[in-house]
């Protein structure tokens, strides 16, 4: 399984993934989800995937392919993020059409999603959510974020507290937040994690940090926050029973 | 859909479940998800119930044309709530031997689960668990509740505060706060409420109330909770980014 989650907020972007995969529960294994192309001073893109780690893996490889072709149409010379996530989105059925047959004949089902985010000069920073059949739909004013993967767990502290005029700092605070509710629930999430920071305009990345489950700050987080929540749980009156 | 939730505590059990069925958006209604068998001073057993309603509807039917029939065996004469457990699922493989080629043909799902919980005089209060297959588990020393249907939201907060010892109000406090977490993220989870608690022992309902939407604790536990969670989460230091 996986959890990954992007916000979009007026000042730049938050992304986290965690690098669990599992084939089963005897089979678990560290893969990196989160995959960024820069060009320093005219865009960033940062891609994060879930779903079946061999089509992810597909799509990030003709992805990066692409973006060192110079004859190729590729997420370095896209004009536009939308014109990026059609790219996402084409990778993704070029890897259908040779795959999926086989995986029916095997009982397989075809699954991966995608988020797609960052910024190319000229446009805002904006936020895409790409579907298995290629298709996406991207953030909108109302909509600070993206989760794909196991996203329950985390989403009611998102719903509560991120809004768009939340800060770079706050949002990877709850981003943390949510992955470690996610984490404690759901064994084939985990640690170690991907963090990383976009400020808007800056063209580049601010801080990619990989988090360790010892991590000073996300061990902070993960003990205080459950403090804080049996903290808040007592001072709530009982009802009458 | 649905969420239930039921606690098993030293000093009783609580049980909480939502009223909101749907087949579509455009269908949605409010169904009771919570039956009660109690016969004051020897028993009292709490059936709630998630998946598909005309099976839920149809097992429930069957329990309780057999318990006032003085010939069947039933909750009510069940020795121990394993065998009580044991009956549900028969109940519910009857409805299966009925149902489950015509739901085949339908291209519908055979979807049913239920919690089951309660004392019978002689016992300790038992809570438990029962699948579609009309299997079933029993919650242990070291599980202090069960949920059935939309899971996911609310079980964070279940996770951090409830164990084995929280009294009888705290766990009603803990199980609306987990309902609220579920409502606020799933449009078909909604109130009013079924609420249940038995104290050990005791052999009789000590409470059971309809919750609605504008009830004032419950209204208070969605604002305050929802004040608590920002204000905690503000009071965490930011990380450096």
């Amino acid at each position: 399984m996986t959890y990954c989650v992007a916000t979009l907020l007026d000042t730049g972007m938050v992304f986290l993934a965690d690098s669990r995969t599992n084939a089963g529960v005897d089979q678990i294994n560290t893969f990196r989800k989160m995959h960024v192309f820069e060009r320093a001073g005219d865009r960033v893109l940062v891609l994060m995937t879930a779903g079946n780690l061999a089509v992810s893996q597909a799509v990030a490889h003709l992805l990066h392919e692409a973006a060192v072709d110079p004859h190729a149409d590729s997420v370095h010379t896209a004009p536009n993020m939308f014109e990026a996530a059609v790219l996402v989105g084409e990778a993704l059925r070029t890897v259908h059409q040779r795959d999926a047959a086989a995986f029916k004949d095997h009982g397989i089902e075809f699954n991966a999603s995608f988020i797609l985010g960052g910024q190319i000069r000229g446009e805002l920073p904006r936020l895409f959510n790409i579907y298995s059949a290629g298709n996406f739909i991207e953030a909108t004013e109302d909509t600070p974020y993206f989760q794909i993967g196991e996203a329950k767990y985390g989403k009611p502290i998102l719903d509560r507290v991120i809004t768009r005029s939340s800060s770079l700092a706050e949002a990877t605070k709850c981003a943390l937040i949510s992955m470690d509710s996610t984490i404690r629930s759901n064994l084939s999430v985990g640690a170690p994690l991907d963090l990383l920071c976009l400020r808007r305009d800056a063209l580049r990345v601010q801080t990619h940090r990989r988090i360790a489950a010892d991590d000073e700050y996300f061990r902070m987080i993960r003990s205080a926050w459950g403090e804080s929540l049996r903290h808040a749980f007592h001072a709530l009156p009982n009802p009458t029973i």
